[in-house]
């Protein structure tokens, strides 16, 4: 069904759209490649939110040539009147002959009706060339629109053993410097970083994007269920904060919010913050990748309550032997009862090794009262 | 100094030699090529302790067209008389006009000396052409010669978040089919291969090669302070078996006697076996290459007396919380003070990862007593 040409080209396309990792939230990222006769006659690629599509783009370039060609597009074109007009109606004056697209719009609001408009319209349609590649490139928007929760990505920073912190609740750093410089990256292709007052209190850190070079800081996120935050700390200098607590504390929230931070009131059963309410809240406002850099506790936490996707995990050419560990859970009854994790990706950073690992759906969960009785760990690290 | 055709050549005397990987223990793995006008006229490598040399081979191949040819050799040749003729004699009389070896003889006594027996009788002779490869073929080799241990090589199989068994101690299996077989292979090249009787009691381990055909099953060894092993263990099943225990006990000793085991008193001062004195023993017994395939206290209390030089882990994309750890080992003071290890290799063997880490010459050795109080893990696990 698909040429080489074909491949080669929503490739390209693939590569454009890449070039938007940084910048588009909270649109996807785009890429499109305009073919005549054999030859690219238009490339473009979506910047930021509120700016031309790539489509757009790439016709312009094209300028007139686009009659007849085929356009390779890593998304389903836009039907709708957003922030800009439909793409399909500038696909449609331009004239085009072909449209090959990755894979479909994931809002089930929309998803396919920019292509049955195309193809009403006699234009020969395409879909799912390089579908899975196209996916991983916005897999953050794919889980708002298919889920209703952002894509959730837990960074670890960990010794060959699997530890994070010593009993004292130093981890700066166990990792190296391009690990470090790595994972901000990382950070900066996020709409949102969370963190827990733990590992505010332990390392007081900035969360921001910095060894890379990006004109948008993530929102930061503080699960902090009594809002012990210190106003000082570091994560509240500049804004830009969403902090979630338990319980209704007016005199401190009103502190964070003079200081331009936001504060929610998100309490569960247990009294602590309800983490899959403040996924929703987060995909609410538009959160399509959530990085996650917390501790021990809030790691244990996310992953009970099912509230993580994929593990990014550094692990350092060390050993820290009984100090604090990735995640405070509880052993499965059996080894056939453990979760079984999906390798995605193994590389080597620096000095360190980086690994992606995807999760099942959701962790067994099972009570956790009595945790950290059994487990002297759960005292360390951060909440 | 080298050419192109120099590298190439060394490079398949290097492969060669690797097919002995499983057999010519205690003997290194030894390869030849020997070339003439451009042509290998002879190939050879060693493949057990008795059998003729990898030169020998080469050489009867060439037949008389080793005249004037260049020898390359993976490993010194051999100048005394050990249980076949002097290699450095096999190739005078064959009139060859260049050697050119990857790396000396590590035995201290000898190193050098067929080198200069050659130099002496006016042959062209070159060392250190792809030195390192062949050190790393031989590391056991060189490790005995050189530093009179063994090299210890201690596989771990773990979860991604660094945990080797549940509560209940089972840890048949966390890592997968492919790991396994490849764990197979490692043991294979060892000459023994040790655990502890933590494991035995937990796992029954068989402790032979099966999973990969070779000829030669390694030597058995078990730590057993106290004789605990249960004489119908798998690991006491056909005998090949070393245990080495802290105190006389005569009775049981003679019953594993009987059964065609050998029982070792090494007692340290704490009334527990002497783990570097075993290491001297395993040396002074040919071991080049010992798989520690052991237990969580075990392993650690390896670890802390600077008897392990690499870790072979495979890590399961699976999360086993709070269970037993690799190893018992206290956590350094600081962040700096802890180990630097070398990520020597890191590549995916089935659904996991295998890294193999060097360690330093040796880890902090800081005070144990007290590490069963501080943490419950001590508590799981192996001896």
């Amino acid at each position: 069904m698909f040429t080489e040409a074909d491949h080669q080209h929503m490739s390209r396309a693939l590569e454009l759209a890449a070039l938007g990792m940084w910048t588009t939230t909270p649109n996807p990222r785009v890429g499109c490649v305009i073919v005549r006769d054999r030859q690219v006659v238009g490339e473009g690629w979506h910047r930021r939110a509120g700016e031309p599509h790539a489509e757009v783009l790439a016709l312009a370039q094209a300028n007139g040539a686009a009659r007849g060609a085929t356009v390779y597009l890593t998304l389903e074109p836009c039907s709708h009147h957003g922030r800009t007009p439909p793409c399909v109606d500038a696909l449609l004056e331009a004239r085009v002959g072909r449209v090959v697209v990755a894979m479909e719009d994931p809002n089930p609001l929309v998803s396919g009706r920019g292509l049955a408009r195309l193809r009403e319209a006699g234009v020969d349609v395409r879909c799912g060339l390089l579908e899975q590649e196209a996916r991983e490139l916005n897999i953050g928007f794919v889980s708002r629109m298919t889920r209703r929760r952002p894509w959730v990505r837990m960074k670890i920073a960990a010794s060959l053993d699997g530890r994070t912190a010593l009993p004292d609740g130093s981890s700066q750093w166990i990792t190296g410097d391009a690990a470090r410089d790595d994972g901000h990256a990382w950070r900066a292709r996020a709409c949102a970083i969370l963190t827990g007052i733990g590992t505010v209190k332990d390392d007081d850190p900035r969360l921001t994007v910095r060894a890379v070079d990006t004109p948008r800081q993530p929102l930061r996120v503080l699960v902090d269920s009594r809002l012990e935050v210190d106003l000082d700390a570091n994560i509240v200098r500049g804004g830009n904060l969403l902090v979630a607590c338990a319980r209704a504390m007016p005199g401190k929230a009103g502190e964070l919010r003079d200081r331009g931070c936001e504060v929610l009131e998100l309490p569960n059963a247990q009294g602590k913050v309800d983490l899959p309410a403040l996924l929703a809240e987060l995909a609410g406002r538009d959160i399509n990748e959530l990085h996650v850099e917390a501790g021990y506790r809030l790691n244990g936490s996310l992953l009970r309550e099912g509230c993580v996707d994929e593990l990014l995990v550094y692990l350092a050419p060390t050993l820290l032997g009984n100090a604090t560990g990735m995640a405070d859970l509880l052993p499965p009854d059996t080894l056939a009862a453990a979760p079984r994790l999906w390798l995605q990706a193994v590389d080597r950073v620096g000095d360190d090794v980086r690994l992606l690992a995807r999760l099942p759906d959701r962790l067994p969960v099972r009570p956790t009262a009595g945790a950290s009785e059994l487990h002297p760990e759960s005292r360390a690290g951060a909440e």
